[in-house]
């Protein structure tokens, strides 16, 4: 049961990094968006491996289908089933994999719950499966966009000591495009690439923090005690691979301040609106949205496929070495954004139809 | 929906902080567990108002009645309703907040939300909601203690910036619970007393940081891909009053170092298990328990409501000042210490009744 | 986790027929409803044991309390929690079925799935479940009622042999309430009133039909496929206790037409509307509600407990016999009608919830 | 959110009958269960159409693929993703319906609660959903085999009003695919052959009653309150497509008899079970399995599409005629019969691994 996600705008996910292929059905999205399937490939390709010289160099066009749920580049209201087949496999490459288990992979323990697993490439495990995630997120994006003109934008701040000052204001997607690091501030993004270079020349890795805002999210999103906004969000993002941490708003450096300090005060704006005169809260108070920039952070471990020699142990039980041997990335960082992205707006998404009703998202009438 | 938690072991927990009670009904519990009130007692003493000097003075005895689901001191499988009357009530206190919007609170957004609410204290999104939580979460490790030794502990690791290095490995309840801040270190838990009354006498208020360890949790909790453990563990911990953080294992340190350096290298013990000479990844790898220390943090801010006077607004839409009247905590860490492990153990226990079954977790032969 | 039915109008129930008490907490409930405790113990008292000569004689007054969710007359949008203290409980009547299973009772199976059972009456599977039930129903009325004036009748059609025929288009609440056994056709209610004693003096029982109309069902409610309205209604009311049997419109009848006579012809009413000249879909085409009348049938067995003697076996294996002592129905029928029409208004909702959401249901503005 | 069926053992399907294709995932399949392709298309076959001269002619192999959670011919405790792609489609055979309505089919309801459907076909409403089910349900039987012998049969016991008296206890499968409307009774078979042809050639349609018996279902089964086994069972074949009543054990007929003749009387068998001298509670007592057999009821309507001319309307409000052109089955009831068997089977899986557990209902020892 561990394979479907949200409520009224459900996801369920399949699939392993080599086999017949990964994808999504998408369940509850609202009948009559309009939706064409160069807006869900645009978002793959963002994701994809391949796309630059600090991912893997694994190459697969991610190419997607849409096996149902549209008709007439319209949603039908049933259930959207898009998927991308496996193509460029190596298995060859995992065959030490077979025996060996890879440190801080999920190889051990996929083999303590289930008693075996596919040990060509990731399994389930791979960050592959996110494919599913971010073809849902796609449209779940599009229907933010069309109801509240909700932008969700996700971005590089730090790669592992490289720190960037971002303001999530004003920040754009096409800063946040403009270089392969996706980190919105030129200099330091060039410092991140060359730092992510030379650690992939050492055989090493490296990770960072993945800063998300949302911009125009309606208030009243949210569904206390436990279905909090934060809490949904904080499960969508920690569900990524290698996530370690997540902050909203203050985070941990909130525990610093005072509450005199924290509380985000209130004002009246010109239309009449309550607002808040800081946002420490991060758009979330009591777990419902209050119409502020909703800021998010998720912190990435380094990568855990490293091409150094590491100690570890076979299937059977002996002690033995293991230097990974297959097609990685040195950093998961520019690829994490997009995952942001998408599992953030199926977060929104998802309360927004809680709210307003699959039927009546889109239609108000109806 | 918002309210209930969990699949096998489910929570649905009910109550404003004034009004008739608060409660939970706990669906699924296996049959046959013995069970005394005094178990649930004792863990809701540890959470209750008027506890300690540095807790609010609110007077709740927090003496709980179990009405179903136990039968001549046993569990029955049939649902378990819990639940605690409010006493001490003191509406007149809150006459204000009828009007003015608590800055950081919960008042504005339930209002955004539901175009009402119970103004008489923090109505649904008051801590006093998590007693039901804190049932739940006594019935939980019980279950945990009697089918695989689990212990879980939580601990005060920090107040604002007075930091206290613990060792997971070793910390006892009985020295968490050796002092009214819960930090098991005995000295640096004087100063943040005496931190807490500082600040409180200013009329202000401070946060910090709850770390938890789980000792020997099974191998193979854990429902990949959305249901990861650290995944349903930071949605647990994030609904929460009051948090704004989650971190598992390196967290957020984690990203300033290389792979080489992060990666949990394997070896296997005397006893011929796998296991790992680090444990950066806390205890969860790929979204699975491996078997080692699972540990855990949480960031909990200032509490909201302060003596000092804010700017506010009122529903009406007019701009005004508050300083508030209302009982209530100058720091809610030593009360949120039981709040985390009783989350934490609802975690583990419905991913431990995913893995064994409702009826077979302590009673395998049926 | 099966003590919660519904996703967005949501209730969970807690209770044995002996023990504290019995109730619910209902999640979802759209927020500032008016709301009168009397409005759900009315229906309560159409539930309640002791209503008339022909009902068991156990004297509960079944007496609700609300302890959350209203505030000042009005939903919250938070879980209301609604109980019903037990008062009547005679144990000494039930010594004997701490060892002896009655038959066509759910005794044996309780035993045989959790090892235990509250043996004092029917425990967790007695007919006393219901009163969540139907208190959580009486509020659905209401939201339907108040959304789209919907109205839901239950009414006795059968009891044993003895049929009536009932337009479902014209009957009232009062000619269904006009008698004790609640057929709203007063000669053969007379009738069916007259065999129920017959047979209760017999120390016997009985079983029948219970059809339910809704009218001003909205168009559009229901998710396919497999939360079809008709499939959820069917689950709901065959969740009932002694309930064998589900049909909608034709049911069973219908499988002896032709096509050409089963298929419900469409036309253009005077208003323009969609509509069909016979109803033998039963209101539901698709899994979804077509606006015409929608119209089940419930049948419910003989009641289990008789005085009778019957045979049957003790705890530990042996045979032996049983003539039951305890306060029981007859026939379950006049207490089976608000049951009926509680769950089918439940499915209602729940369903008008998902397709308006939850906030917008009543204030469709917000 | 209504496409997703199960807790434990979930599948959720997805596809339209035109279009590209149609499958299912299935979450929670227990890992190393053997799986070979074959077993999964041989259920496949009992239900694709042209299969015989009495079912519809359209020519669809049906031929399956499985795109994931398989690995070396085992089940990998991931998702399973099985497809089937579409081909035999002529969309021009339904262009009629792009603006007409067919009587008692979805085309109305699908417009009023989406505002547009696929009208190619019957879209998401058509039975080659069913597909996916039936896929699905052939993993669940190979599970409950295997865990315990069980064994689930359907056959057809009537066809309008030729009826056969079948023997739960005894009948075969190879009794029921003995011939081509699968009613295990030979010469019955014949007239209902015959009679289908008869009607089919008339333009018109019939319609009948499956039933169907579970033997060696361990006793537990069933989640009381709301997940009883029977209305989950209920649920279950109501989802199916054109099923308009359900019954359990004794059903309707049931209603005529007194408590002392319906009651199960219990005695102890050679092995010291409890057993049951009569079985008219149909296997469940009190929603939980009982050890005998389960025997349940479906009906089904005549199929909606037929040759002779009806009275309906078009999208844009006016009244016209329609005579089915398109290709359909005269009786859908031979092909009904493994579509129960798979509902019945997925939730008897379902409540299995709640009992049970995933990762320990096929191997106890993890």
């Amino acid at each position: 049961m561990g394979n479907t996600f949200g409520h009224l705008f459900r996801i369920t996910t399949f699939g392993e990094s080599h086999g017949g292929g990964v994808g999504v059905i998408i369940d509850g999205c609202p009948p009559r968006l309009s939706l064409d399937i160069s807006e869900i490939q645009q978002e793959l390709d963002r994701r994809r491996p391949g796309q630059s010289k600090i991912t893997t160099p694994r190459k697969e066009s991610d190419t997607c289908e849409i096996l149902s749920g549209v008709f007439e580049g319209q949603t039908l209201g049933t259930p959207i089933m898009i998927m991308v087949k496996n193509k460029d496999t190596r298995p060859q490459d995992y065959d030490e994999m077979a025996k060996k288990y890879r440190p801080s992979h999920a190889d051990a323990t996929y083999d303590a719950k289930y008693g075996i697993r596919n040990w060509q490439g990731g399994g389930r495990s791979s960050a592959r499966e996110t494919i599913g995630r971010v073809a849902a997120g796609a449209i779940a994006k599009k229907i933010l966009k069309q109801v509240a003109n909700v932008e969700i934008i996700g971005y590089v701040t730090r790669i592992k000591d490289l720190e960037a000052a971002i303001d999530p204001a004003t920040v754009t997607l096409e800063q946040v495009e403009s270089n392969i690091v996706r980190c919105p501030h030129p200099d330091r993004a060039q410092q991140m690439i060359q730092l992510i270079e030379d650690i992939r020349d050492q055989g090493d890795s490296i990770g960072g923090v993945v800063e998300c805002v949302v911009r125009n999210a309606p208030t009243g999103l949210g569904s206390p005690v436990f279905d909090k906004l934060e809490a949904d969000l904080a499960k969508a993002v920690m569900s990524l691979p290698a996530s370690k941490g997540f902050e909203i708003g203050s985070g941990f450096a909130g525990t610093l301040l005072t509450g005199s300090q924290h509380n985000d005060e209130f004002y009246i704006d010109d239309t009449g609106a309550v607002r808040t005169l800081s946002n420490r809260s991060g758009g979330v108070q009591g777990g419902i949205s209050n119409g502020e920039l909703i800021i998010l952070r998720v912190a990435f471990k380094p990568t855990a496929t490293i091409r150094k020699e590491q100690k570890t142990v076979t299937r059977e039980g002996e002690e033995t070495t293991l230097a990974a041997k297959g097609r990685h990335d040195p950093c998961v960082l520019p690829r994490a954004v997009p995952m942001v992205e998408a599992m953030v707006a199926l977060v929104l998404c998802d309360h927004l139809l809680r709210h307003h009703g699959q039927c009546r998202t889109l239609n108000p009438e109806d």
